[in-house]
């Protein structure tokens, strides 16, 4: 394998994910990892990150390194401090460089985003993505939707985040199935996951989104004295969990064009929710979006003047 | 101590309380201990039952142990089959026995009740609190608010339990502040508790109910950016939660006589913001009211007439 040009990195809480990129935006080499932000102190970054793509490394000479997510949060690497919305998806000038032991590495860890109005709002790492789909299409004006552990809607237009919302869906999603008293009642691979009950399930929950503790506990006596099944009742409680997210982000989806990039199953679950409400989402993957946006954001340090529409400003020349 | 005349229990999930009561209904000794449904098979209620009020047993004869609560879901110490909704709270000729070792034990365990229609919903335990409080109040005509881990909104006409539902929202407060993102930004405990901020989180969720798993996120957006102290962060989860709960519950009560049976600290939130609403609940005590459901069902079994109204109908003669 020759040498990749740059390194992507996206820093997640509980994963990491790193890619040997060249120059042309190609990948090269792909590598991971399970040691997350919340598994580390700051000063074990970079022997993780050696660990993970040390023999991507050149023998002299430096490389950037262009990292997204929760390396930049608050004790984690280096605090990599919020921009505030409204304000591009990428601003590379902006990037903090954590100096390391090993003079190879050009770190740049890309700060998130945070909103203050209407409500106030982070986000780190979903911000490369929509930079990352930006850089395909310049023009979008829409909303994007990232559905996973904490879901973001997006309001883009004029190459800005005007504004977005969070959902706590997969996280309580996760613990309910995980840790409440329906945990022994629910199971996605239970053979009886149907998606009728699923979109019932959503169509109920937006009707009466008032009820949404209430409706947690029914799949409980549903499956005690109504024989649910655990696919059936898996179905249920992601219906319900989505149809409350999609109750509440109807502002968002709400007559605009709509992009939704995550993991495929979800995206597809989300989709088939939007679908039933008249919307007709487009899909990206989450992945090749991570990598476009950190590409775009690489591009920022490299001084090409064409990233400059996307970043909002050119960041620091690379070495 | 003189031998009590029959023991009542209320064996829950997480644990259990047994009281030795006289005749008259007074109370003459109390015991607690950790070993609730969720640790025990079937074989092991009776030893637990011993160990904890052993010594309160007579030398000869049989002493009646009436129990509610979790000891008879299936797979506990003997399934008590649901009663169909509407009924009375207690009909003591339902109840099982189950085999002892000990001879002087002679166990009932009431069943719960269930609901098909508007909604499948389940009860285990907070059917003799409404009969506790019957019990005081027969012509009672109105609502009982139980609030706690799996909260009950009943309503009660001419002796019966006409309807319920369950919300889950004691139980996803406690996942929420121990598992979730928010573990270390929440505490109740945290000197910074403020009413203000409790009252505020429960009119905007009411005001914006379909926005709850958005309003979760933003109190960790909060906590990291705008300095909200663990607190007024604790204020602001059990606001919303409790908020969203009472947004559910409306039909429950709006316009109807209200009582709130549960612990004082809890039961005082959901007062706080039922008065918010207009409304002004009454207060009773929780054990006080399972240790009076408890004798009227003793009533029952022992074939006084007098319980007939509540419990519905005469149970077997005690020995």
């Amino acid at each position: 394998m020759p040498n990749p040009d740059w390194i992507g990195v996206d820093w997640g809480t509980t994963n990491l994910r790193a890619w040997g990129m060249c120059r042309t935006g190609g990948v090269l080499a792909e590598a991971t990892s399970n040691q997350g932000m919340a598994k580390l102190g700051p000063e074990a970054y970079e022997p993780v990150l050696l660990d993970l793509v040390g023999n991507w490394l050149p023998e002299t000479g430096r490389i950037p390194v262009v990292v997204c997510g929760m390396a930049g949060a608050k004790g984690a690497w280096q605090m990599s401090p919020y921009r505030e919305a409204p304000c591009p998806p990428l601003l590379a000038s902006q990037s903090v460089q954590p100096l390391t032991v090993d003079e190879r590495l050009q770190v740049s860890i890309l700060p998130g985003i945070r909103q203050s109005r209407p409500d106030v709002d982070l986000m780190r790492g979903e911000e490369t993505q929509v930079a990352g789909y930006l850089s395909m299409v310049p023009d979008f004006d829409g909303v994007i939707c990232l559905p996973g552990t904490h879901s973001k809607w997006v309001h883009v237009s004029a190459g800005e985040i005007v504004s977005f919302r969070t959902f706590m869906t997969g996280e309580i999603y996760d613990l309910v199935k995980r840790e409440s008293v329906l945990r022994d009642l629910v199971d996605e691979n239970g053979g009886d996951w149907d998606p009728v009950e699923f979109q019932n399930a959503v169509e109920t929950q937006i009707a009466r989104p008032e009820l949404l503790m209430a409706r947690l506990f029914s799949i409980r006596a549903a499956a005690l004295v109504s024989n649910l099944g655990p696919g059936r009742a898996a179905a249920r409680l992601s219906g319900t969990l989505v149809g409350a997210e999609l109750a509440g982000a109807r502002p968002y989806w709400l007559g605009r064009d709509l992009i939704l990039i995550g993991e495929k199953r979800l995206s597809n679950l989300y989709a088939a929710g939007l679908r039933r409400l008249g919307q007709t989402p487009r899909f990206q993957d989450s992945a090749a979006m991570t990598i476009a946006g950190l590409a775009e954001a690489n591009r920022g340090f490299a001084g090409d003047p064409e990233s400059a529409r996307v970043t909002g400003g050119v960041g620091p020349k690379a070495a």
